[in-house]
This record gives C-alpha cells, sequence and structure tokens, in this order.
C-alpha cells in the first residue's frame, strides 16, 4: 500500500452493529421491472434478519412477486461517514411468526395501521466508512449545517 | 376527512426545494436480475437532472444495462421526517456535457478519483412527510440519541 486510501471496508461485525443501533434505513426493491426504494424504520430479530411493518400495497405486492431486495442504513458527522448495505430475500410472515416479532424492539416511528409483517433474509452484508473531505463546511461563518 | 393522518405528501416543488438543499443521496438500480443500493453524493443541473461523479465498475456496470433506477434522500428530527424519493433513467455522460458538469456544485465528500459522470433525468418525484411518535425519544436520562 503506497497510497492512503479514504475509502475503507468495516468488518462485518462492525456492520451488525450499525444494524442493530440504527431503526431507520431505506428499501430497495423490484416492482414489475423497475426498481423502488422507500423510507422503513426496522428491527434485527433474533435470527438476525431484519423486520419491518407495512401497510403499503405497492411495497408488498413488489417483495410478494420478487423478494431480491437490498438495504442500507448510513450516518456521517463532518469528517467521515459509514454506510452498510444489505442485500438479501424478504418475505411477509404470518401467524406465528408474525405475531413473534412483537417481542421485537420494532418501534414504529410513524402511528399509522401497518399490517403486514416483512422479514429480510441477510444474504450479503458491506459496510464502508468514508472520510470527508468537505472543506466548505469550515468557510461558512457560523459553521453551520 | 375524519382523521388526521400522520403520513403527507410534499408539494413537487418542496421535493425539488430539498433536492437543491441535499447532497447525500442513496441511488437504487438493477445490476443484472438483481436491485443495488449505494449512497451517493449529487448535485441537481440546470435541467433538473441529478448529476453524480462515481469510480466504480459495478456502478456503472449495472447502469449501462439497465437505465431504470430510483434515487431517495430524507431528513428527520425528533418529531418529523421528510423522504423525497425520484425515479428515473440514468446515463453516463461524455465529451462536453461531462466537462460542463465541472459548473455543477457537485462537491465530492471522499477525496478519490471519480472519472464517470452519470446523470439521471427525472421521470417522477414523490415526497412524503411523517409526524413520528417515538415517545422513547423523551424516556431517556439524557434524552440522548
Amino acid at each position: 500500500m503506497t497510497e492512503h486510501s479514504p475509502v475503507t471496508e468495516l468488518p462485518e461485525g462492525v456492520c451488525w452493529e450499525l444494524l442493530h443501533d440504527h431503526e431507520f434505513g431505506r428499501l430497495a426493491f423490484h416492482l414489475a421491472d423497475e426498481v423502488h426504494l422507500v423510507p422503513v424504520n426496522y428491527a434485527v430479530d433474533h435470527q438476525r434478519r431484519l423486520v419491518f411493518r407495512t401497510s403499503e400495497g405497492s411495497k408488498l405486492l413488489g417483495l410478494t412477486m420478487n423478494a431480491d431486495v437490498a438495504f442500507e442504513i448510513d450516518e456521517y458527522t463532518e469528517t467521515e461517514a459509514r454506510s452498510v448495505v444489505v442485500r438479501g430475500r424478504a418475505r411477509q410472515l404470518e401467524g406465528r411468526e408474525a405475531d413473534e416479532t412483537d417481542q421485537l424492539p420494532l418501534r414504529p416511528w410513524v402511528d399509522s395501521a401497518k399490517l403486514n409483517v416483512i422479514a429480510i433474509e441477510v444474504d450479503e452484508i458491506t459496510g464502508r466508512h468514508f472520510e470527508l473531505t468537505r472543506p466548505w463546511l469550515h468557510m461558512r461563518p457560523h459553521g453551520g449545517v
């Protein structure tokens, strides 16, 4: 290594820690031939599945037709960013499996009816750490946003 | 309307304002039969395209094979969240078109070589505002994150 890279891979353990710490991410899924993207709040269950509730017809329909999904969380400060991307398969939980998710810390941020429980089984998890170079942040008069 | 809904649509003008204000989002794209998701930093150009630079082989290959993409930005406080989702088509800019993007406020957060310029032509833009109900935030001893 002759050069310092501003982008480094996160170890898998760190990726899982971040997934446990966060509760808000974005889900990408197929809907017919299109790719769609929605924000969701989620929890990680004891089988290391990502679980969320939804009331949305289109979201659910897409997952039923094609289970292939990607999911992302991220966080950043002025000097660094971290992003974790999961690839996996989504399926709707029914009956006892769905009931068991009541035990999860799956705290809905929005108080609306969300009747369907979806679990994403994780096939692949990758994370990256970015060193940020954003000199313009320091050029603002009051160091604002 | 008999019930107050915690989720409301954002007017298109507000969606565009948010897209202009932000510079960090997530891009969902097809790679063969799979959906993939990456964080990108971007700018909106004078044609209202979302423009970003990339050095990533896999990201670019996916966009070349299938231009259909989705893009998302979001922001949230303790009490509310806003999310804007764009659907569109991505294509690589070459020659003068690529050079013109040097004039954009497309400030790379990460200082690494990003040789390819991609523009997303927006077909559809939707945004939502969420009233958040997160009582647990107020139950923590120091009101921390």
